[in-house]
């Protein structure tokens, strides 16, 4: 089999480490990967680039068209740009797919039926960064929605919940108040589900809908949403599903995708062997499935699995109920 | 003791039955109140005035500075405008206040210990309401933040904090993507936390801080936030300590105070003896507090507890584990 070349970055704080277990895991678990190494984050903006990566990187992203990226650190104050925004935004990464998924009983959890995927929006909305100062006292942020932005991004959702065999898309938005804005977007979802009719569809307003996620999270399948409420809620999901630590996400672009944990890059727990590498084998695991190498992702998800199943557990998910064996990221990479 | 005048209104759907409930309660519980009766909602609106409230209404409200408010229905189409958003501007009801307590083992929850009051800024971010269409395919909503709307908003959370005795404020913002308007609303909560300094202060980036909120809410006390976040995640908070059917909320201005539940009017629901009061009852015990009738507040809290207590519940929060009768709204208020 041939080698897909990927681009990596290892990142910052825990980032190395738990890119490093995530890639000797891949490896043992037979994907064929051919690795090109790019630098971003807190070594480059530190060396006076405000946007954290080099052009080098760039081009490496465009000839690979595959980015597996560890969470970087971007420096306190100094007008830094987010790169995790940067890099959404040069390269139309317009969809965020996070999965929330309860893996009870290994993982506790108060709510052990729970698979629910996030389709976030990822380019628009108020992360379109149009922020100005209009008095001294007046500070105002434009938040963008656009009806090809919206179509895309929908479409992708049922696009997806085809692929996946999934039975039911959901959207939130808020269209009681932001009528022109989130009414667009909840016209276009109605739009595009009559096209799916073999799909389930339905619509909450953002504030019941993430009620309703907290506290059963059981009854939804696929969400759909603008950008903020993405953010919001997947980190929700994420975490009442076990832990933020536990979901991968991938970043989808018409041409170029991106995978990595949704979690940061932790600076205060770095070079202790203390960090779960399960967000970004999860991210990682994805990619896979995403270039094509899908007996490798199943091998790879299989032995995550066992591993969490056999109470082999980092300190962050350790509960004395269900682990048995409290190991570091080193060795939860070897199990 | 002499009557308080206060201004009630009705509301639609299931709003009539509760609110009779509730005055029922408080009446047999001690409080004494001057009733003034104002239409709005639903018949308001349909009879071609858009904001869904008289000339009179106003001036009920002026005079007696004091609102209970059932909720009520804005019909579909046709540019109605929210009353809830025109209340809150026209009568700079600039706090939204928000109770979230688990009533446990009497209603069920997840999160038995739970006991967060959440402080909405009322007023500006997002629901400032200024949209418009850039062209045919671009749409646009306005995010305001300002130095004396958020400063107002901190300063009755801390203050609040203080009378309540309450331990803590936290702050939610998403100040690493929005680094002027919600960096805007976190340099003020610094500047304001530093003149309390016996309560202690936290930041959270609003969407780690909703996952914790979601998962472990024993850890908060009090939050403040801008609009939209208070939105979302007041529902949220209310849901997961037990029901938003069980929570109450105060709007408070410079001069005048409304109260009400944070549900809505149930159209589905109406008439038929099935609703919860609770959510308006505990909204009009915060009113009690407001005008200084505090012995009036604690008889009628403490009754509703003990009906709780006794597992007398109505159907929403019927659980055949902890209680004892299923009841409808008539024989909930008469308990
Ligand atoms: C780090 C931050 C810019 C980012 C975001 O807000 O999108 C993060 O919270 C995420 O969800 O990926
Ligand atoms: C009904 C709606 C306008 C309102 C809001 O968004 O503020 C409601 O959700 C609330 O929380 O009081």
């Amino acid at each position: 089999m041939e080698k897909t070349p990927i681009t990596v970055a290892y990142g910052d704080g825990i980032g190395p480490e738990i890119m490093q277990a995530t890639l000797d895991i891949l490896q043992a678990g037979g994907a064929q990967l051919d690795i090109e190494t790019i630098e971003i984050g807190e070594k480059v903006y530190l060396s006076g680039n405000s946007a954290g990566i080099a052009p080098e990187a760039w081009e490496s992203l465009r000839r690979t068209k595959v980015f597996l990226k560890a969470p970087i650190t971007t420096p306190q104050g100094g007008g830094f740009k987010s790169l995790n925004v940067t890099t959404r935004k040069v390269l139309g990464l317009f969809a965020n797919v996070r999965p929330c998924v309860a893996y009870s009983p290994f993982v506790s959890t108060k709510h052990p039926a729970m698979d629910v995927v996030i389709v976030r929006e990822n380019e628009e909305d108020l992360y379109a960064g149009i922020e100005h100062q209009q008095t001294q006292e007046v500070v105002q942020c434009l938040k963008l929605i656009s009806r090809p932005g919206t179509e895309k991004i929908i479409r992708y959702a049922f696009e997806y919940a085809r692929a996946y065999g999934r039975k039911k898309v959901t959207c939130f938005s808020k269209d009681n108040i932001m009528k022109q804005t989130d009414g667009l977007f909840h016209k276009v979802f109605d739009e595009v589900a009559a096209e799916y009719p073999e799909l389930e569809n339905e619509h909450w307003i953002v504030d019941i809908g993430a009620a309703k996620l907290a506290d059963t999270p059981e009854v939804f399948d696929v969400i759909v949403m603008p950008n903020l409420y993405g953010d919001i809620l997947s980190d929700v999901a994420a975490q009442i599903a076990g832990s933020v630590g536990l979901a991968g996400s991938a970043n989808i672009g018409q041409e170029v995708a991106m995978f990595e944990a949704i979690h940061g890059s932790a600076p205060r727990r770095a070079g202790q062997n203390l960090a779960n590498p399960s967000g970004l084998l999860l991210g990682s695991i994805m990619m896979l499935v995403h270039i094509g190498q899908n007996e490798a992702a199943e091998r790879v998800h299989n032995a995550w699995l066992k591993t969490l199943e056999d109470g082999i557990h980092t300190y962050d998910i350790f509960d004395a109920s269900v682990s048995t064996e409290k190991v570091g990221t080193r060795e939860f990479a070897q199990a």
